[in-house]
């Protein structure tokens, strides 16, 4: 929102009365430009001052409908928006519980996820060069965590920029996708762990059953490689097929070796956690949302103090204007009490807000340090199963050319099979008499 | 034996009464030599002359306690060997009914199969320089087929030298090593066929069973593929984990592959036989053993007609000797008559003798004839099943080679894992909000 808003002379921050802060600025036709390409933001926008409007903005209710391109043509003049939904670009805000939108039609894009309300406050009849003003109201405080104002958004800088690091995109809370509770960025860096262990485990898991598989193979093999089939082919045919039979032993012997070496250079690293992992994330989760308890109590407390100096605020105006009405000595007494009651609340305040924010602070490292080292975590774990995965290729490699080798010695002894000779070998073995018949003599 | 004696001056053959051939001739030193060599024939040696022999020949009797290596020192003088039993070498001889010998002591090499009858007939005290004369009687006749004399057998050569051919090498009956039935040489070369072909069933058989175990192993590993297990990994790891499993997915289909080409290429071929192939092997069997049982009442025919003529003979010799005694025309008349009988039966032994040689003949052309077609069947199935099992090789080499190239792409994405990037996208659609808390104001 920051890239397109910002630059506008006409854009107005003003603090409303509900604690939430409101941006009014002209919507012209950059805005169609801009939303397309940081289109990431949806706003509830519906016109409060020309309700209804005779001439709703097109390109809003371009947004509206198909974020990202232009409806052509634009919706006819004359219809009646009331509230609108369109997208916005810009930094991300904090979940709307209104989400996600009654209409399902408009194919939003998967990253929208923040609902703002944004009102058009002045409205005239679109023309190329006429403009809309928008009133949008953007929530100061989310769950309890102050978010700067969105003059100062652009002033933040990613803590490391480039990197992608978890401890720069996960200080907002959103919703579950699996149910209405609201779960925290923290929340959601702790599920990514587990569910990485439980994928690595599902991997050893794929990796157990291939050991399985390779054992009955390399079992079945053997078994078949010492059943005497044709063991009494003789010469050098039966030299070659005694060959064939002992290769299909020493093939049983390399799938037996790979299922092995799968167990122990595969499977069981694969299974081998940082120790009490759960209990380490179990940790985690409960240090962080005690933080963001006490921040929630802390600023109830905020809260309380502000409505307090408030009521003593307006206890003390009220007694101003009667002692303009009427001076008298009872009354400067009160107005003094009054004061200094309302002094006191405004340093209760103080030291609520000081509360609040040395809370918000420690929560603010925790988060930095804790996702930091989740994220270290993660890393580790990519790498540990990309190098256990490159070791089940190098395996399946071996395998392959150790099998390779098993059958070279066949071949060879193919080549030299030779009818002749396994004559000769077996006429030399079971010739019965070479002493030819002779004719009979009397 | 005809390289060892019939140089022999001293060699005397004559033919005994039984219808035997002996052969006397002198055993000197040389027999050793040529006996370790040449050794492949069992002699059954008795003294006949001189019982006990004072002074055996130590050179036989080193034969028959060790062929082929002479006893240190040689038995002692005086020794009465009684039978012995010894090795010469040379041509095979038919089978003697009293082998095996009682005594299985002596290492008889395998190939020693057939005994004869060797009886020294004249035996003097042993020295360097004298001489053992020995008897070996050696049958003519053995089971109805006629084999050359001794003195003869140099002459015959091979009909394919240098072939180890079938036909040169079964004349002779042998006994069964299974029972105590005699089979024909041609048995033997049937034999040789039928468990050719049980050879080549039963490595279909193995193939088949390989087959069973591919296919096993291949639905398996194809199983293993579709189980979504760390289906939800993310990123670049996860493009990696999903290739893994398709590579899994495409490994099963090479062993499929190698199945299903097993069977067409390997299995299928190798139970595809000459058609009618037993029957044929019947048809041979029964062929050549009608020959066979012609030969031997043509056989027969002949023996009765020598004992006729032997008969007439005789009768002829005690008319002429009474002739000598008393001149009568009556015993002139019957001297004639005996005389004219005679010639008769002379005749009727030709006669017998040529019908003989006529079965003989036919027996040997269809021996050489047909024994060459089963050496040529023979070629053919060694031919056969080694290019079978070189398809076997062929494939299995492809099967490895293809199995190396579904692991290549799991690699290459294994390469571009890259924890920093797989955090980028995970941040960009999990990130809660960047926009980070502030200190409250008042």
């Amino acid at each position: 929102m920051h890239t397109l808003y910002p630059e506008k002379s006409s854009c107005r921050q003003t603090r409303s009365e509900t604690g939430h802060f409101l941006i009014c600025c002209d919507a012209d036709s950059n805005i169609r430009q801009h939303g397309e390409r940081y289109c990431q933001t949806l706003f509830h926008v519906s016109c409060v001052s020309c309700s209804p409007c005779a001439f709703p903005c097109p390109y809003l209710v371009c947004f509206l409908l198909s974020p990202g391109r232009a409806p052509d043509p634009p919706l006819s003049p004359g219809r009646a928006p009331g509230p609108l939904n369109f997208f916005l670009g810009g930094g991300t805000m904090a979940p709307d519980p209104s989400w996600p939108p009654e209409s399902p039609d408009p194919p939003w894009p998967p990253e929208c996820q923040t609902l703002f309300h944004v009102s058009c406050v002045s409205c005239s009849p679109f023309s190329r060069s006429s403009r809309c003003l928008w009133m949008i109201s953007v929530p100061l405080q989310i769950h309890s965590v102050t978010f700067p104002l969105p003059l100062h958004m652009s002033e933040q800088q990613l803590l490391k920029p480039d990197e992608w690091s978890y401890c720069d995109y996960f200080w907002a809370d959103r919703k579950d996708p699996q149910g209405s509770a609201i779960i925290s960025g923290f929340e959601v860096l702790l599920q990514k762990q587990l569910k990485g262990r439980q994928m690595q485990k599902e991997m050893a898991e794929f990796v157990r059953e291939r050991i399985r598989i390779e054992e009955e193979y390399a079992k079945n093999l053997s078994k078949l490689s010492q059943i005497p089939l044709a063991a009494q082919e003789e010469g050098t045919l039966g030299s070659a097929w005694a060959q064939l039979k002992k290769s299909l032993a020493d093939e049983a012997e390399v799938h037996l070796k790979f299922s092995s070496k799968l167990q122990s250079e595969v499977e069981k690293p694969l299974l081998i956690f940082r120790e009490n992992f759960k209990k380490d994330m179990k940790k985690f989760d409960h240090h962080m949302s005690d933080l963001r308890k006490q921040l929630a109590s802390r600023s109830a407390a905020v809260e309380k103090a502000r409505k307090a100096l408030a009521d003593r605020q307006k206890d003390l105006e009220l007694k101003t204007q009667h002692l303009e009405i009427k001076l008298n000595s009872k009354i400067e007494e009160d107005i003094k009490k009054a004061r200094r009651k309302s002094t006191q609340a405004g340093d209760d305040l103080m030291r609520c807000v000081d509360l609040y924010n040395q809370s918000q602070s420690k929560w603010f490292e925790e988060m930095v340090t804790s996702s930091l080292e989740l994220e270290h975590l993660e890393v580790e774990r990519v790498e540990m199963i990309r190098q256990h995965l490159c070791q089940y290729t190098t395996l399946r490699h071996e395998t392959d050319m150790f099998n390779q080798s098993t059958i070279e010695p066949v071949d060879k002894l193919l080549r030299s099979v030779d009818p002749a000779r396994d004559r000769e070998l077996w006429v030399r073995e079971h010739k019965t008499g070479e002493l030819r018949p002779v004719d009979m003599d009397i």
